[in-house]
């Protein structure tokens, strides 16, 4: 069947089971439910502290078919999912599914558990290029691997859609009966966000910490009334591996050249103003954004309400220079955003539901204003890709890329038109993440385009000296520079499944033929 | 039937259903499930403000038999309960559960919805004398009451035992898209913790605010996530009527002759030492254990993990002492506790269910080690009542008084041998509010009684000065003081059940005989 995005999906997918088609961003609100959770109480005087992660295996019941979950705060330093996943093995265990927030390279020992049978499902809202994520696309995993948003992920499991036997919880800090916090301890990443909906529905709940504080912890993130046992290992993570990626304001003339222009199309339409507020990713282009809007701010001594997603440093110094007056922080990126959110009140920390889940009373993403998104792939649809690369291999989820570009009052892709000697804008992505009518505007280098749904910006835009034209002219541009790519050979295995935050399906990614 | 602390009870009550017998304070854990919420998912761009309370009620299709809660933060200078209720009133609006964590001398109005048939059902874990009691114990609602314990009625929520349909939360400070605290605004009233299962249960939550703040608030104890509308009133609440009860060390010999004795069994039982954890309730006399119990601690350089309950200044200056690390607040009892929650971490709120749920995986009273309870009555059996008065009417319901007697290793009643020229030591109490089986010692002026189970507290006070004697002797002590009281002359309608903190049922109250 094809969904409204015009994707061709299966209607039932073996390991997945039935799929329901996209069908639009907002096609799928109102009345909800959320899942009732199992637990086990516990009578004053029962310990919750376990010796080694073995014991905690058999005190929780490991067996067969489980779905374990993890959180990826830690990101490419983390160690938990490494060691739980390996004392799994070791028991000859089959058929485990891990739902991980986030996988990174770090966690290539997955590779040889997806061999051996050991993992036979995977579900992730974040996954860095690396050993995993080529496994998952060349159909190495029994299941097809579910690519969700960060948003999505809760919904999931607060509505049943996962269900999770055991969450294993990284908790830089923790006190012997589970209250944990990540703003102290050797590996501090900072909030533990994304694992809150993980401690709340889960049958059976574990913090993993290498920082047994006496009892009790404080601050308290995820409070003991959740957590069924804690147990101490001797290293949770390597705090060097917790900031990956750039980070920092890029220096290339390209990505500035888009970054003002990007900034420039937001002044233009009027959200440059009080009580604005904003979010930008990692990225370096995506930085410079946030650099040139500051300038804007400053100039125009505009408070925003506001900056949310993951934080860097970069934006707790906007914090401390009063141009927003909070922060909703859903994960630290770095040193200076861990520090921040432990010594500073008006820098908040989000659930991952909180942030971003289309079912809940309204997520913070619903109060965003300016979205600035990256993107692998955008086409002339304004469907934009960030889950595989031109060849089809996967490179990423959503994370909350469609989360945020829905929620956003104007949402903005910044891309180079071309990289890698590959046209970056296409007829038609080669996996649509985000809907094209969630994306307001793309930003390239050479000029930019509005998505024609948004007569009110265009309005405003023309006005203006920016280089404004049609998404197709740019597809063209970019293909007259690097010819029309080849299409991708894809066989029939469906690799994995990408769903939009609602749950439903946008698009399968397919095994790529060699 | 009778339950196991021989209590005759019926099998099964017209407005209340089928009675759970009381089997005993441990006999009731293990498997549990929380139930499912529905909700309405809000899609980006909706508005959750709504201009009067009149119009939320339509909003929420408020209707006969529904049930609408409230918590009692701001005490006897709550406006929040009234102004709705009246609202509701006005609609002729019949057969409404009003399920309050609190109900006090200023909701008096309820007395008048209570006769004319709008309110036919209250369930409350904390009851003022006043004119509601009374009313309740004159058999004026339809349905007998419910009284329940501060960790019992989270319980109930998650479980499903109440259902509510609308909870109206009062909130001192709340943006427009309904997160709120309770540190910052006119009625600041501290933590909002006992509202916490109502946001997250209900299937329509509403913020009451008279403080409405740019987005977002900061703060947030209660998120939008879990908030469907926001109304802005003139006055949540007079900020004076917060501070109620005594909240200061008595002056009374007795009283001060007691808490010496209370203190001097703490310390000659061990548990005054490093990482020691205390509660008291905010009376005179039990501030006054307190600050026996502070001089004991300085005297020994001790520092304590934590204080827990509602929390008063004299707390708060036992943590700036160093006294303890933390506080676990539940409720503010007065100013200094307010500012003390806004401005210290270590000053951290814990929702209902984290202090008190028998049913979740450890609530904060299963790690307390001493908790000084007060008592209307106390039986041979060290069965405690704190629900009805000599007289057989309400004037109370246990708050945390079952919930923490359970969870700590010492819990030590503190009263005088006789009140108003009645025995507060009998054979058999009026109302059980506290099964003896928790209740470790009875201190009194005249004399200390410990519980028979506890031999290894006799061991210790035996090589001590303290007057031990065994609670019959108080018991006949009392009663050659005081005289053997008359029985009171009850009739059969039940007007109150005494629901344990697990949801069984402990006693129940019947209308008293003029």
């Amino acid at each position: 069947m094809k969904n409204s995005v015009g994707r061709e999906i299966p209607e039932y997918l073996e390991g997945y089971g039935q799929v329901k088609p996209f069908e639009g961003a907002f096609a799928n609100y109102g009345d909800r439910c959320k899942t009732t959770v199992k637990l086990r109480s516990k009578k004053p005087g029962e310990s919750k502290l376990v010796d080694t992660i073995d014991e905690v295996l058999d005190k929780v019941g490991i067996r067969d078919g489980m779905t374990v979950s993890f959180h990826h705060h830690l990101r490419n330093g983390d160690f938990v999912l490494n060691q739980v996943m390996a004392a799994i093995a070791k028991r000859g265990i089959k058929d485990i599914t891990v739902a991980a927030t986030g996988i990174f390279p770090i966690h290539e020992p997955l590779v040889a558990l997806i061999k051996d049978g050991t993992v036979t499902g995977i579900n992730v809202n974040y996954i860095a290029p690396g050993p995993v994520a080529k496994a998952i696309s060349k159909g190495l995993l029994k299941n097809p691997a579910v690519l969700m948003s960060h948003g999505g992920r809760p919904r999931a499991i607060e509505s049943g859609d996962i269900h999770i036997d055991v969450a294993f919880i990284a908790a830089p800090t923790a006190d012997s009966y589970g209250n944990m916090n990540g703003v102290y301890g050797n590996a501090a990443c900072g909030t533990l966000a994304y694992a809150v909906p993980d401690a709340q529905y889960a049958d059976c709940v574990v913090a993993v910490t290498d920082n047994l504080v006496p009892y009790p912890a404080c601050p308290i993130e995820i409070t003991q009334d959740y957590v069924d046992y804690v147990v101490k290992v001797d290293s949770i993570g390597d705090p060097n591996g917790i900031v990956s990626g750039t980070l920092t304001v890029t220096k290339d003339p390209v990505g500035l050249r888009i970054a003002k222009l990007a900034a420039e199309v937001i002044e233009a339409t009027d959200y440059i103003k009080d009580g604005m507020s904003f979010q930008t990713g990692a990225g370096g282009t995506s930085l410079a954004v946030a650099a040139e809007v500051r300038k804007f701010m400053k100039e125009k001594n505009v408070v925003g309400s506001f900056a949310a997603g993951g934080i860097t440093g970069y934006m707790v110094d906007m914090l401390k220079e009063g141009l927003f007056r909070t922060l909703f922080d859903v994960q630290c990126f770095d040193f200076k955003a861990i520090a921040s959110l432990r010594d500073n009140e008006t820098h908040q920390w989000m659930s991952g539901s909180l942030y971003g889940n289309p079912h809940n009373r309204g997520a913070v993403v619903n109060n965003l204003d300016v979205m600035i998104l990256g993107a692998t792939e955008i086409d002339t649809d304004f469907n934009v890709n960030v889950v595989t690369g031109s060849d089809g291999v996967i490179i990423g989820a959503s994370g909350g890329h469609n989360d945020t570009a829905a929620g956003s009052k104007i949402s903005i892709v910044v891309t180079n038109l071309t990289k890698g000697r590959l046209p970056v804008v296409k007829d038609k992505v080669t996996t649509v993440t985000t809907p094209g009518e969630t994306v307001d505007v793309l930003v390239t280098e050479r000029g930019i385009a509005v998505n024609p749904r948004r007569t009110d910006l265009i309005e405003k835009l023309k006005e203006t000296h920016l280089p404004v034209m049609l998404i197709e002219e740019l597809k063209d541009l970019a293909e007259r520079l690097t010819g029309k790519p080849e299409p991708i050979q894809v066989g029939d295995q469906v690799v994995a499944i990408v769903e939009y935050r609602d749950g439903t399906v946008i698009d399968v990614v397919r095994k790529v033929l060699d």
